[in-house]
């Protein structure tokens, strides 16, 4: 059976993935995810998308949040925070296990493929988590506060400055993780999905590699996005309110003419099939709005059946 | 009014040095504490010598063990262990934040001496905690199988290996303390009290640095010990059991001898007072055993009196 290839980042792209790892046969889901958002903070390397990932898929993420993990405990930022650490980013005590353990692999001289592989296999997941690299990628917010680093902007801002512009440092140097190159030169894939992560921040620094974007584009397999808006609002985080700072319209279409030039198909809530007209690639309106696990695998079984419908590009 | 100087180790040090911050005024104790202990584990620096004295001073201590923070938690160390890491050196919840912070603040360029004295601030404590040196020294144990590192013996071994020697690496070369050695060149301490710590494991490294031994011999406070032993029997640890796998009768009087030139006066358990014959230096019998805080006081206030009845020394 062929593979599905999935490109995401943190919450809403771990939504979908973990859709897809459930409605397809063990083995057959690989995971390629954004490392822009890794950080170092409190001497651990902290990897947000590739953890929410890891975490959805082996089924001890924090449902309610999202990233993180369930019944999570914070006693040791309440101390580091008492002790006048920084607790702006918010560590529990699980989660900290993990952020230990990898920051002594990699200085160990791990990879992070390898590590992140180890960690799959040692939670039970029957999937490939692919870091998009093993090399350092940086994701950074120009804004009147000055240059931002993601998790500042993110989580210590809120998502509050303006962005001005958005750069992935080190992505033009950063060689794409080669498992997920042998992917996308192989016949082993079904279908190649982006999914509904934010397009600026969580599926740009995959495609900022111009060695996986040439690859994407020379894939054989169908690439299908999923629309992170429905209704021009993001279902969580700041893509909305990113794409009218950079004088894009927050909806659909613009989200597909971001993506231009990789897309076969592009995923849209029926909320917006009063925009059909402005796209231009092949389309398929469904309910994209992921709430119930049911709602994943729902979409993830749609999402498939397009994609396979879609034809094999000869490229 | 003057100082009172303790040296100390960790657990049975820390409960003298308690009892003479109870009873002494604010800002009038000063603990050296032993290094020799010190390790990095999973990429953190841990001091456990200074962690006990510190939270001990702080109230924060759990009183049953004598060591790690009361009301702890273990849900990193136990989800580290479900992934497969090392969890034989048991790290608290709440235990980790100050590792944390202290690897950062060291990784950061700040000296362990300055880290430790913002840390005693910061938990309120009104007694100044003195890493012996601010450079690494580590002890090291010949067993017969092998080579161990103090932590590997001590805690992941129980101390089961017999040992055939003790080594303090890095003593010979390292600065002790530098407020350590002002103290001692000064004529503001009112005495000097070895705690009954571990002569071998925990006091020892702090006499190995050259330096500090001189200094010590040179002080003009009385240096007055605490015998570890109380029948022949240590309270806690393997202090009797290391004494005769070095072919020491485990004894005060072997204590007293392996002190020798650097004591005015040994306090020794009532227990012990059959061996008075054996003892050469000036001694005072009394309950050493610290079972209550009533007993760390008690006993701080004898040991007191005790120094300030030995005359100065002039050297």
């Amino acid at each position: 059976m062929k593979k599905v290839l999935v490109l995401s980042g943190g919450v809403g792209g771990a939504k979908l993935a973990l859709g897809l790892y459930r409605v397809l046969d063990a083995g057959n889901l690989v995971v390629a995810v954004n490392t822009g958002d890794d950080f170092d903070h409190l001497g651990l390397r902290i990897c947000p998308d590739l953890d929410t990932t890891v975490y959805t898929l082996a089924g001890v993420a924090d449902r309610e949040q999202g990233w993180g993990r369930a019944n999570e405990t914070w006693r040791c930022l309440d101390t580091l925070a008492d002790l006048g650490g920084a607790a702006w980013f918010r560590l529990g005590d699980q989660d900290l296990a993990l952020h230990l353990l990898r920051t002594q692999a990699l200085t160990e001289g791990a990879s992070l493929s390898r590590f992140t592989e180890q960690l799959t296999q040692k939670l039970g997941v029957h999937a490939e988590v692919l870091p998009m690299s093993d090399q350092w990628v940086s994701t950074a917010v120009q804004t009147p506060e000055g240059r931002l680093w993601f998790q500042e902007y993110f989580v210590k801002r809120r998502c509050e400055p303006p962005v001005a512009a958005i750069e992935y440092s080190g992505a033009e140097q950063a060689q794409p993780n080669a498992q997920l190159l042998r992917y996308l030169a192989s016949d082993d894939l079904r279908a190649i999905v982006i999914a509904p992560s934010n397009p600026f921040l969580s599926i740009a620094p995959l495609l900022a590699m111009p060695g996986l974007r040439a690859a994407l584009q020379q894939a054989r397999a169908p690439v299908v996005a999923v629309s992170p808006l429905i209704g021009n609002k993001a279902v969580k985080g700041p893509t909305a309110k990113i794409m009218r700072e950079l004088n894009l319209t927050p909806s659909a279409p613009s989200v597909a003419r971001y993506y231009a030039g990789l897309l076969d198909g592009f995923v849209v809530d029926t909320q917006d099939a009063a925009l059909a007209a402005e796209l231009t690639d092949d389309h398929f309106f469904t309910n994209t709005l992921m709430v119930t696990l049911e709602d994943r695998e729902r979409l993830a079984r749609e999402v498939l059946a397009y994609a396979d419908r879609l034809p094999l590009r000869s490229r």
